[in-house]
Formats: structure tokens, sequence, C-alpha cells
């Protein structure tokens, strides 16, 4: 059975998954880099991004390119809010945008796209997004389907993820607690009460200051 | 020149440090003993409760206990917010209450209750408390001088610790995350947009599954 699984989400300690004002230039609003530091400088990261970086090389294989990694592995489709596509919101006044990730994006599977707004599928290297109008439960059958026996990634925003999390359809949660206080923004947790109760958690420690926290639907 | 100290002030991952409902029965409301789970077995409790368990014999002496004894070193004085000494709000109906612990609380040291409502002095066992309308500056001016060198610690509750955070008078902050979503109650880390800037921050994750996160006050 095809697990649904979230992957390196990051939060601050306030809880906040994604910060205020998001524009294109700025994909999480005021938090700017400052929740997906501990991930720019992981080997998977480097590799995601196609090149070396001076700064890092090859980059980093310690606890949180651990982590990081498992976002890979045996994921067959994508399902992703329209914010984490793009920070327009409303009808789509063209089809110029095509998300933040160029002519070649990451995923290399068929993607998922949850908005209200109608638009043709786009296809861009080995990725090809499908933009549906889809109640969870609806949109993960889909998903599954494209996946072909392979696991669905959730892969975000935080409004998504709390959607899929109240209807009791995630299997694996991974967050990753950043040390800062970001004020405002997107809340991960907000009406998710006693959402433990449903889990195991793991907890782990980065030396980079992060915490890792798996969260395992108990069957 | 005396620090002034938080220690074991534990929060939910949601960022609340007490939940809804506060009674007498239930101090921390519906957050019930949640919050601090990880402390009653440790050997610092058990000292302080005055009695071994059958359960826990003389207590846990592990990670939790090693951060919850720091509690007791070096202190010379609380400071405490009158909800940490009783759930009741507005002017004293009477003098009744004398706080939680019964006629020997573990304080041992003055403790200033920080009141808009006056109230003589109350003495029990080896702690005196001081009901006082102040500011948190004052607050820790007269601590500091009871303290006679030693160092404050600041005993919560929440809305407390966020002034005196506010006001950049806190040296030390221990905060437990808990991965529990409490999803209502005082929330620890609002209004503190940016609190990184002025603190160092380490995190160790213990084998019981809270999280002991140290922010000390840059110099």
């Amino acid at each position: 059975m095809a697990q649904l699984r979230v992957h390196n989400l990051a939060v601050s300690i306030d809880g906040f998954a994604t910060g205020e004002g998001r524009t294109v230039e700025a994909p999480f609003g005021h938090a700017g880099g400052r929740l997906m530091s501990w991930f720019f400088p992981t080997r998977t990261f480097v590799a995601m991004a196609g090149h070396e970086d001076e700064a890092v090389g090859e980059g980093a294989r310690g606890v949180d390119d651990a982590f990081a990694a498992a976002t890979e592995i045996g994921i067959g489709a994508e399902i992703m809010g329209r914010g984490k596509f793009g920070p327009q919101t409303g009808p789509w006044q063209d089809h110029e945008w095509q998300g933040w990730w160029g002519p070649e994006p990451p995923f290399h599977t068929p993607v998922v796209v949850l908005t209200h707004h109608p638009r043709p599928d786009l296809v861009l290297g080995g990725t090809t997004f499908t933009f549906r109008d889809l109640a969870p439960a609806e949109a993960l059958a889909l998903a599954a389907e494209l996946a072909d026996g392979r696991d669905v990634r959730l892969g975000g925003g935080p409004t998504t993820v709390r959607a899929f999390l109240e209807a009791d359809l995630v299997d694996l949660l991974h967050v990753v607690v950043v040390p800062i206080v970001l004020g405002r923004g997107v809340r991960l947790w907000d009406g998710l009460e006693g959402l433990e109760d449903r889990f195991d958690v793991e907890t782990t420690a980065s030396p980079t200051g992060v915490v890792h926290q798996v969260w395992t639907r108990r069957r």
C-alpha cells in the first residue's frame, strides 16, 4: 500500500512553516532562507540543485543529509498546494509562471498541484504538473495511481499538510524544528490538537542546531 | 553580577506553555500532566517532592535530570507571576490560598510574586512570598537584592517569562519542547520575533522524547 510522506518540512520554534509576505523573490516571505539554511549545505540539496558550490563542495553527509536524502527514496508522485507552485492567488492570469524550479524541476515524477483554478498540464523536463481542484482523499487517490505502486510525497506548503493531517491521510511527517522565532506567517500545527495520539514520534538533535522529528502514523 | 535564569519551562511543539481552563485541580488546564511528564521521574523532582515513588525509586539521573537539577544551583531568589502562585484572578478574596505546595514549598528562598493586588508577606517553611506590583526591571532589582549575590530564578508562567524576555532581562532560558500538539492555552513565543538574534541556542534531544533547548544571552 502506497504511503503518503512529508519530508523536510521546516518549522520555527514558534510553529511557523513559512513567513509573511511571500513573493516571487521571497518564497518563504520574511523568513528568507532561515527555515532551510540547514538544508542548503547537504549533499542532497547540492545534487538537487545540479551544481557543486564552492563553499560546500559535494555537500555534507551528516545527520541533516541523512534525513534530507530520505525525501527521494521510493517516491512515485508528489502532491503540492498551489502556494508551493507559486506565490500567485486567484485565477491564473496567464500560464507564463512555470514554478520556481526552471526547465528541469527536481521532482522527475507526476506532480498534482491543488488549485481551485483550472490550468492545462505542464511538462517540464521529467516532471508533469497536473492542476486539479480535489479534496485531500481524492488527491491522494489520483497521486497514488500516478505513483504506480510507489509512495506519494506531500510537498507542502503548511496549509496543505495541515489539511491532509486533519483528514488523517499522512503516514509519515518529518519536520525540522529550527531555533528561530519567526513571529508571523503560516502556522503548521493549528487545528491539530492531540495529533500525537495518532502518531509515534522520534526526535534527533543535529549538531547544526536543528531538530529532526519523525511522526509515524500508528497502525 | 546576578543572572536571571529560567529553567524547566515546558512548551508543546505548537508553542503552548500551559493549557486552557486552569483550576486548583488542574494547574496546567487541559494539558494535565503532559507538559511535565518528563520531569516527574527525575531524581530532582523526587527529591523536591520529598518522597520516593514506588515506580521511580530515587528517580532517574539521565539527560532530563541533568537539566532539571540545574534549576537548584546558585539560586538566591525567585520571581513568579501570580498565575504560578495560584489560579485565581482579580483582588484576593481572602488569604486562605497559600500556593500549590503545602507547608514546605520547594523554593527555600525569598519569592517575589508579581500581582496588581496587594497582600501581606507569607512565610511557609523556608520560603517567604512577597507580593508586589512591579515592572520586570523593578522586580529583578528587588529579587537580586533579596538573592544576596546569588542568581534569580524566573519561575514562570509563560506570560511572565515573555514579559521579561521582551524587556531583555533574561540571561538563560531553558525550555523543554514536548512532542504534543496542545492546540490552546498560553503561547510562550508570541511577540518575540527575532529572539534568536540576542541568544546562542544549544539543543539536545533526550531519549525520553523531549528536547532540551538552552538559550544563553549574548554578551
